[in-house]
């Protein structure tokens, strides 16, 4: 099963016998099944949250969530991820500087968040709605480079293409299109996965834009602003949190992207159109 | 606007200007977009878990998020619910006995859920790891109750026909096709809010089965078992870890669950073909 199949012994999908029925007709079939795995996240030696993901590309993973939840400010803050597997699930223990610490306990320790879980760990309505600075100018997008990257993404959802299951974020750059995707049973892990392997790699967030497979919620554009990322298209709809938070921090919001339609929400400027 | 309006003047969509293209030609629509709000929950005046989730039927998403959660062991220990909207989002304290407090406090106190988050709180992968005792017998459903089912779910998706952005959990009967329907932005939300709603009427968890329009992940399937639902069957996948819980907790999965087609993932004997 190659590189998809497992990240400590923890498989990516499975294979299962199960009953395919068209109305009272049935075939005995086996169905490519997209695991999910408890990934416990821990910070010099502290357990932080538990978060159900698809086991790939877990230190991406470790890497984006401590980013987009502004535990650590850079990547080299990173110092080290071990991965460790359990019997109930993947403990990813990495090492921060004790002065970023307190970052991840004031945010509450000892958090469980499941395949759909953005961030976590507000103690507060206040604490929970924390709002990223606004981002920089940013790239421009033309709707052609848009349409193209739109174009290249079922190729790169290799996962998906064999459970059906999974959902995608995409880093493409005008001129290059798709440059990385990540898969993951969630949307957030999706996302958080992308940044974490762009920032192991220094990359830029301000000279490409993201895609997503999913809808835009709020966290979708809070993790985005939270590194810079200034744009961000959406193949689902966006929610009116979502909406409000890319006006207020700057981010271009496009939603509904499909082929050549797009619906644009908020910060239409890094969208140009009729450039052909 | 109506019943789905608003919760506590928090609006369940919006009303927006949104640019909507097609290549290069473009109009200037209004859309409807799905709103989510931070909900705080608290127990005895502890707080408990903000959840981003769509504000309709509060009442019900407390009380089912109470009991999937196992903070209470049924819907009458549930003493009082309180809503009051506050600036940054809408909180809602519940009453529970002292002695239930330990339970919400030993699942972590301050937690922050968002959209997808189904259920938050343990310390430990063992502790994520929940496990429900086995269901009862339950229901058994024919493939045509089942179909009946997803043919009418549509007509009761009322946020979803303006917004065509939430989630729905539904509540069916044999002989009596769909009897409740609860809608959110978040898939485990739409489950605790459907949940919640039938304990209030004390509707017997073993006399119907549960549709989702998503995925069927870990927490659907846990949230089913641990209220002693049967019979789960979603228009979408599950995930191997789902499949699982369902064999271990007896509980019928089903899923792409659409028109006269389904997959059954684990427990047929509840799924009943050919008795027409």
């Amino acid at each position: 099963m190659g590189v998809l199949a497992s990240e400590m012994g923890w498989p990516s999908y499975q294979v299962s016998a199960v009953e395919r029925w068209r109305g009272d007709e049935h075939a005995n079939q086996e169905d490519c099944i997209a695991e999910e795995a408890p990934i416990a996240l821990m910070y010099n030696g502290e357990p932080h949250v538990v978060m159900l993901a698809t086991p790939l590309d877990l230190e991406d993973f470790a890497l984006g969530f401590s980013l987009t939840e502004n535990i650590v400010a850079s990547p080299r803050e990173v110092e080290s991820v071990r991965i460790y597997r359990r019997a109930e699930g993947i403990e990813v223990r990495l090492r921060i500087p004790e002065a970023r610490c307190a970052n991840a306990a004031e945010k509450g320790r000892n958090l469980a968040g499941r395949t759909g879980c953005g961030l976590c760990g507000a103690r507060t309505l206040q604490q929970a709605m924390r709002r990223p600075a606004p981002v920089g100018r940013g790239v421009e997008v033309s709707s052609q480079e848009l349409e193209r990257a739109l174009g290249e993404l079922s190729d790169h959802q290799r996962l998906n293409r064999i459970t059906g299951a999974v959902h995608a974020a995409a880093w493409a750059v005008p001129g290059q299109g798709i440059r990385s995707v990540r898969e993951d049973i969630g949307r957030h892990n999706a996302l958080d996965k992308l940044i974490g392997g762009l920032a192991r790699r220094d990359i830029d967030f301000a000279t490409g834009f993201v895609l997503v497979t999913s809808r835009a919620s709020y966290e979708m554009v809070q993790k985005c602003a939270s590194v810079g990322i200034g744009f961000l298209a959406a193949i689902s709809a966006p929610t009116g949190l979502a909406v409000r938070l890319a006006e207020d921090t700057g981010v271009t919001l496009v939603g509904f992207a499909r082929g050549e339609n797009h619906v644009v929400y908020a910060n239409p400027q890094r969208l140009l159109h009729g450039q052909a």
